[in-house]
């Protein structure tokens, strides 16, 4: 942590803080430049918000960490990266995986219909919604526990892995009986309540990133999952808010590069409710495969215009088989495979 | 609803569309243009979900929904502004509500400390956490139970009512015994769980707006627990996410009167959060309550420099009570009182 | 400015990284924590974009400037707040500055009535635009140098000094003939030939901030200005680009403490812009003076309806006479007049 | 132009607006919902803005366009893809145009090594900047005219046509002299005077996206120089502002399909400024390739650690080398060449 102090601080002031510094069990290390005095507090970190308190007294202008403040989600933990085992799949290795279906499960035709066309294309993990966060009360908010038969059903029909998201602590175990990857939503990735459940069961963890969540933030939950117990997590980047109204959300890339640099944990992406229109969907597939993503997560509809929920965003199950054969291509171009 | 077609939309195209629409229980209503054909789609609009999925049609190039998608939170229903009470108090009359305290309760003997203070500057409600959503799990989680018999007992010492957040559906129960109002926090305002629980409650929800959520998702959060039975809702603005980094936060003062003109709900800020920094506490306090704040959420300390958490945007007592006597001023200069 | 090494950084490369530095002239101090090795460069920080690129080294983590970049703009160089003379008033003393007047410059009889009503509200300079920056080519362009001759005609008249944009370095002359004030607009603040050439006229500038800029970047414009030999500068929050789209920006009046806490200059603050709805006005010009804002700049047209530019965002006359006796209760209130 | 009335909006209010949308040339065509009346504006739609202005009459709530603003940009009036000539090349068919070199040229030795490497890997144009838009009035701000003799000088040796930035009006026709495409930078994206006056020559403009600008107004800078009578415009995107900071800007891919689908025009992608570290720099280069982007444009340093600007974000010669073979297998796997 580095302490800049105002201009004009005095040898009192600095004493003081250099001796609460090394009350707190850091080592208090001054450097007197021309214009400002920094003290650098070295020592192990985990008290670092404590630090960051010295902010509120008259005399300091600014409390800097220097660490990331995740650990065990970081790459000083573990150098290589890490691959979550789903039934037989690896997620993080050289082969990609892609996980489609639709946003909401709706019928057990609806959901038995997509699975078989997904998995005809080539996906490796089925997805649907059966519990879902919708912005307004009066919106469909999924089937519940009917919607995670239906999503059972259709594994044991197609043997496709399950992804399924998980909204409240209480739910967490009836849907890890029926889910292969428990899904943490985007609205939901600072709900520490929730993190700190699924952290409790073994069942990987697929973990959206916050629509206004930085990077550091979303490893800060990854963060409590792996502390909690549970080393399986799944990153997944699924737009962020910004000015641009061209897209529903600003799929950002970057995080792919950005995440690899900073943690071993697997990254996928999800184009769909990334951009929010399906005209986007293939193009941004493409591009963060090329950027080095593990995986891909692609809402498919049967018949997009009659969705209960996100229609404008649902690739058609031919389209999707379009787009598995070009990941294919742009996955060799780079030494993977899907 | 507003669907515009793409040019060179077909006859056979548009009939179909407006076949569709009437299907689905609207009136379709053609406007033929010289350059674009657009289909209005009047009628109740409960069903909107489904109507934005036309835009997976490819003849669409883009449905606009006409109406705010809430109702209960809305002027139209409920034209007069809303009063919420709180034991004697009414949060959104005359007089404005103060709320002030801890961000953490810390201990018994901080807590009670406080309470004094601020009720002595003229606070009229105390808060202070005890259960923390904290960015990382390394940082201090609160006192949780113990921490809410500190502050039952700060109510009875001092008389102030309590507010203080619940962020897991299986805690409304306890806190809502000790709380006078129960707050969720910006991180959980479109935890649907939550909101579906605490409107299922009697006691007032302090509503805080999320760092990235739109006015309209946030009247949309509270119409979940107005909808779900409980009208006591107070919005609390805190700052939003933007690029700007010499604040923690962007304080979204324009929210004040966007909510009075959208909204019969009060809405409060919190300047502490908003902010970031103590410095800037006091400015943007004042300027809450010129814009039309129906009350204010300030952390006050009495030793900022070794709070557990956000001690840089705590005021000292003295500095409340100072603020307190010009708040005090505007509140006169507009007719309102504290 | 601190640079981080990654850790493992060896001897060798710490020596030379710390060579590197005093090769440019900074004194280097190293601390060597138990996970990171940290080297404060120490010394006249002119030449901090190039102790930047050291970011580019394998070893380095990142470096990180511990000054603000601004000198001339700073508190640091004038500690007490700079006040700009316009002709007989003064910008950033006691009496608050109202700038009042149309969007754009449309006729002589308008800019005349405008002026006039403006001037009885109790507005002391009139602004008026007659070069209009338009994001679109198509829109109207403003009436040029017959603009400029009707605002003179409206000093000559009313008395008031005038505040209008100039937009090319080429005007800069032809415009400082007629305009006591001349403005910078939100998208040419960083239009750097054009902060050059303000710099060399004496009239004062008002600097506007751009859309995206944040307070330090702002404040480097403002020492292009200041360090190109023109003291005189306002500085004017007008909003800002976010995710929030119930108002056109948002105007962030967390900007006003900040620019007070670093810079000596001045600020005013544009509600119309800010949040281009004339509902949110009033609220916000109170806010802003609440807050501490040394002024304002209002659009009142007469007949917003019919206005060429920036309709949704002007003030009736009465309107604005109405927000004027606002203004001066929460001007006396913090003990200023207008 | 869709013009919606507050709810209660009386027969003779409707009738008035109605016969000022006829007045102004549009036909006016009333629907009357249950909840509120809508009235669309149909007619050529050049006087927007003056429509826009109705939103101030109070009984009108909002007034939302149906088109999009722009017209020789859009796919309407130019349904294939552009393709814009430089020199031999041609940007915006089925080969990539890749753009490298130096942020800013720094000597004579400097550019031609540069240039002679870029060259030798492929890239088909040489990007350097002479004159420098510089955040801070004490950074480097270019070699200026002596800078742009070092350019011509370099592609006299190796036949590269030359991109570089032009800053202000007054320097046009002296850079281009001496470039092959003239840069218009991000600050730069809404200076309409510079946006006129390249628009007045026949040599390809590259635009860069303004950090907070819309694909829209973006488009609509773009048809100031088309409508100026320059139909040669190349767009680039080049990262927007957001909340993330562990990249220097948010390289926003997602404009890649977006452009395509509404405009003809070609665009290329600088994930240098985009991310800001050359870490960074070669997944999102692949990626933009990927989704479709008609080239990139890239900053080569030979030293990056020496540079006078932008170091952090320079890759090395090899590093280029190794980019520009992986760069040739993506645009294999969709099709392209480099």
């Amino acid at each position: 942590m580095i302490i800049v102090l105002k201009s004009g601080a005095s040898d009192a002031e600095i004493g003081s803080i250099c001796r609460r510094i090394e009350e707190m069990g850091y080592r208090a290390h001054t450097i007197r430049g021309e214009l400002r005095t920094v003290i650098g507090a070295v020592g192990d970190d985990r008290g670092k918000e404590r630090l960051r308190s010295l902010e509120s007294i008259e005399c300091v202008e600014s409390v800097t960490p220097i660490l990331q403040p995740f650990k065990l989600a970081s790459r000083e933990v573990h150098q290589g990266p890490s691959r979550v085992r789903v039934n037989g799949l690896e997620v993080g290795g050289d082969r990609l995986c892609v996980m489609a279906g639709p946003c909401s499960v709706e019928s057990r035709e609806q959901v038995l219909e997509v699975a078989t066309r997904v998995k005809a294309a080539g996906a490796s993990v089925l997805r649907g919604g059966a519990f879902k966060p919708r912005t307004s009360p009066y919106a469909f908010q999924g089937l519940e526990d009917v919607g995670l038969k239906y999503l059972a059903e259709a594994r044991r029909e197609t043997g496709l892995p399950i992804v399924t998201e998980v909204m409240e602590p209480d739910k967490v175990e009836t849907v890890a009986e029926h889910a292969d990857i428990l899904q943490i939503g985007a609205r939901n990735v600072q709900n520490f309540a929730l993190l700190k459940r699924v952290a409790e069961q073994p069942k990987p963890v697929l973990l959206k990133r916050g629509m206004s969540t930085t990077v550091q933030e979303w490893l800060l939950s990854a963060e409590y999952v792996l502390s909690g117990g549970n080393p399986n997590v799944i990153l997944c980047e699924r737009g962020i808010r910004t000015f641009e109204t061209s897209t529903r959300f600003t799929l950002d890339l970057n995080a792919i590069p950005v995440v690899k640099k900073l943690s071993h944990l697997p990254i996928v992406v999800d184009p769909s409710h990334g951009t929010g229109h399906w005209e986007y969907v293939e193009s941004m597939a493409l591009a963060a495969v090329a950027a080095g993503a593990d995986g891909l997560i692609i809402e498919v509809h049967p018949r997009p215009e009659e969705a209960l929920s996100d229609g404008p965003q649902s690739l058609k199950p031919d389209r999707f088989a379009t787009l598995m054969s070009k990941v294919r291509r742009i996955a060799e171009a780079i030494g993977r495979q899907v």
